[in-house]
């Protein structure tokens, strides 16, 4: 792989198979170091068993709670799954929640994100993560 | 917080605690106002228990359906939830989802949408709700 | 509907009702052939009962585990759907992947997706689908 050009790519530990951890403070730091600002800022993650979210950040029990359902909702053993390595449930958890989060940026980073905070979705930890971020100035 | 320098931003107002409202006139509207032709539109929901999509409009059973089924998917009512507010569902269902979603605009305001619509899905309403929408030219 | 102006369509036939369908080739072709580099690509789906997601493509097993799980979460019959179609379950499942991908590139149109491919969710198929593809400019 080439190295990326402008995009700014950011090293996450996770702790647990399912975590929902936040990464708002890293992901408006790196916005700041850019100098980006009016425009769309997609943080992308690339991996097929870790996704991104928006969500409340206020109350960390939401996170607590969103890895509860999520677990109960794609139950980790399935004996019909055919994937070799076991982590199917992850896979599927990644394709709901998705690989991408895009917000929009006004003249300050954190404009976007009051009350809410990105979290990195991981399904199948504890891993490393990459977190790949990106802008594309609005016009 | 900043006032957005060129995003825009509707107020929506919701009817029921779960309802998939349709925005596609506003949206379009708010388009053409802009002046915004070739590139990327994102539609972004500044809220953590509301989400957006992009499906059918002609028959609108589509979405009576899909607020039937989701929240049969992910019930409201679950005991093991922590989160104080109560509504971890909302907040699932956003995660869900999604905050936003991406579409291609053509040298047409309409071109993306021929038969779809944008929706506004309210997972804990009815509230007034915040619709912000930005653009990024092609190239 | 206008042509579209610098956007790139691509013409996909499905095989089955529900099929994960990898497009990774396509869409590094197109993106090859339009000279896009840094920034953001949008492949976006202009259609309501099919959707996109990055997922793993080393093992094939994947894509079919995925297809059955989604099938199980939700299943096609429900005697509650009012959408005269009978297809409110494909609408569901494209509202719970989502219509499009984000995804990043940088210098080099494959840096986005080692071990990771773009597949086209079918949920109703077997049909001829399109896939838009567009990009912004990093900046």
């Amino acid at each position: 792989m080439l190295e990326p050009a402008t995009m700014k790519a950011l090293s996450i530990a996770t702790h647990r198979r399912t975590e929902l951890l936040e990464i708002t403070d890293q992901v408006q730091a790196t916005v700041r170091a850019a100098g980006w600002s009016d425009g769309l800022l997609t943080v992308y993650i690339p991996h097929t068993t870790a996704g991104v979210t928006i969500n409340e950040h206020a109350d960390p029990d939401v996170a607590r709670d969103l890895e509860r359902r999520l677990d109960e909702l794609v139950p980790w053993d399935d004996p019909r799954d055919r994937h070799g390595e076991g982590n199917t449930a992850a896979h599927l958890k990644t394709a709901l929640v998705g690989t991408s989060a895009t917000v929009l940026l006004a003249v300050d980073a954190c404009s976007w994100a009051p009350g809410r905070g990105v979290f990195l979705c991981e399904f199948d930890g504890p891993r490393t993560r990459q977190v790949w971020v990106q802008h594309a100035a609005a016009g």
